[in-house]
């Protein structure tokens, strides 16, 4: 299977330790990876017999400029040059998310599923500006498009709703989907600290951005909640459509009153139809030990989709970090490769 | 899609009512069912154009013997007629489970495979005694066996170990598997009643069996679990490498003291990869709420795999009833239809 891996983070690097870590169960699917391109924001390498990866990694290790990496037949390369080649099966796009305009990322993919590659994408920003239009690409050029990544990482949620709900119809989504929030909650309850000492800690852990608004204001849960209703409820939603509440008001001492009666606050995205529409919204919610979603801690999230025929369905898991999520583009790939049309 | 039905009772009933229901969602996947044969275990009707399913829904509704149906074409069959027939693409396979023979399932499986036919089976038997076998058999002709039915029914306990941990090695598996124990259990929780007592109630509401020995001695979930570790984790286990205890030894008292201290008692199943091997297990257990089994209520199930690269992955649901577990049975064929390879 031959690869281009467009954005060279954290995740990219986690990406090409899996495919030698894995190489065996991959043989099993049929699949030899050959990356021929390794692309950064300022340019990268193309090997047109690909790339000797365990060389690259330990080079990409002590070097930060990809592009200096010149072991074997490997060239400079920026990614019209993957277009000119039409060398790949797939393209691995994981450049940083924009959400107002998405790109790269958008040319990226659009290109890609245009020239007949699969692309499998980390990137919120063209899934949550432009999933339907890409899936039309995707359909007319007979390719797939997978998006594992962009809600939860390593937790199923599009596998979830798109194969294990399938002939089914879903009436509801509802996910605590930022694990952020889901610490920052976590800590005040255990430790009876207010919000503000809460995130500080989470901020020196390396859990929050210094500029931690998207997660805390809810927009990370807002933007995840959106994809999924659009992909899963066939909806065409924008960011406007979702009451957004974030977690910064609340008290350590509501926090300790509700846990008194056996129940935790979480943030949880919601999308629910109704007879006159859908009905969306980030907000805090008291959960109680039955919701199955209660149990979601620190570390995990979870989603739950109500259905017309196969009754309902929560799913909890998706650890965090860099593997965890290269992880879930090897799923996706794995899965393309075993036939799945995601897109038909 | 040309269908063969085999075992006509209360799931087969719903399957064919959902084929009907959900006729614009199939034709949206490119699937227009032509039910061809529904045979019961007498015999049953084939029609080379087609049944019309729902004349035919509404005659089995009064009259038992279905091979008395003689709407259009309809002529009486047996099983052997599909294999010389060789018109359908796929076989649903829905009689009684045998775990001693497998039979008649087994022969209807194997036949079915070899020659050519996709199968999709609700049928524990032939699974737990000859999983691999038949892998086997529907590798070499190039067809699907869809066995999601049978662990779990709508609880998508076999896609979430196969599509959603893809590229990820499985280690461990937990879980909630029996609705029956379940019920009782929570009953004896909520109303401070023996076990005894509890019994009689699911009993009394068609819970629990006359005969209740396979959910309340443990052997239901030991089965379900077997068959997951068969075809998640690799293995070729036999029921009797499973340490299985049921749930009739629990008193009341235990039950209420455990609760004191906000913990439950469930019976779970779980193989374990330890170094020097598979410890497969069925017993009580006591699970305090920051376990995600926890919230498996009376109607649910929920099974729980620990991974290397992905992490945890927690699913619940699956409600209980005839309609579900057809669903599930269409949710097979539809991921089958859309290409997928649950087999290589």
């Amino acid at each position: 299977m031959r690869i281009a891996i467009i954005g060279y983070g954290g995740v990219g690097r986690a990406f090409l330790r899996l495919l030698l870590e894995k190489k065996d169960e991959l043989l099993n699917e049929g699949i030899v990876p050959n990356v021929k391109y390794v692309i950064a924001s300022k340019g990268g390498v193309y090997n047109p017999n690909g790339i000797d990866i365990e060389e690259f990694i330990n080079y990409s290790k002590t070097n930060k400029d990809i592009m200096k990496f010149s072991k074997g037949n490997t060239q400079q390369i920026t990614f019209n040059n993957i277009i000119e080649n039409k060398d790949v099966d797939v393209v691995i796009e994981m450049t940083p998310t924009n959400k107002k305009t998405g790109e790269p990322g958008m040319t990226h993919i659009v290109k890609s599923l245009e020239n007949g590659f699969h692309v499998i994408t980390a990137n919120k920003g063209p899934i949550l500006l432009a999933y339907r239009k890409l899936r039309e690409i995707a359909s007319k050029n007979k390719v797939q498009l997978g998006i594992g990544c962009t809600t939860g990482g390593a937790l199923p949620t599009i596998n979830g709703g798109l194969i294990d709900m399938a002939g089914s119809t879903i009436q509801s989504i509802e996910g605590v989907l930022n694990g952020t929030t889901n610490f920052i909650l976590n800590e005040m309850e255990t430790n009876k600290v207010e919000y503000v000492e809460a995130l500080k800690k989470a901020q020196q852990l390396g859990i929050a951005e210094t500029d931690p608004t998207l997660d805390v204001e809810g927009w990370d849960t807002a933007i995840k909640l959106l994809i999924l209703t659009n992909v899963l409820m066939e909806e065409e939603k924008k960011l406007e459509d979702i009451e957004v509440e974030g977690i910064s008001k609340i008290k350590a001492s509501e926090i300790f009153e509700a846990s008194k009666k056996g129940k935790k606050y979480k943030l949880v995205g919601k999308a629910v139809r109704l007879e006159d529409g859908l009905d969306m919204s980030v907000r805090l919610e008291k959960l109680d030990p039955s919701n199955p979603l209660y149990g979601v801690d620190g570390k995990n999230k979870g989603v739950r989709y109500v259905s017309d025929t196969l009754g309902d369905l929560t799913i909890i898991g998706g650890a965090s970090g860099v593997t965890p999520a290269a992880a879930s583009i090897l799923r996706d790939l794995i899965n393309i490769k075993r036939g799945y049309k995601f897109i038909i």
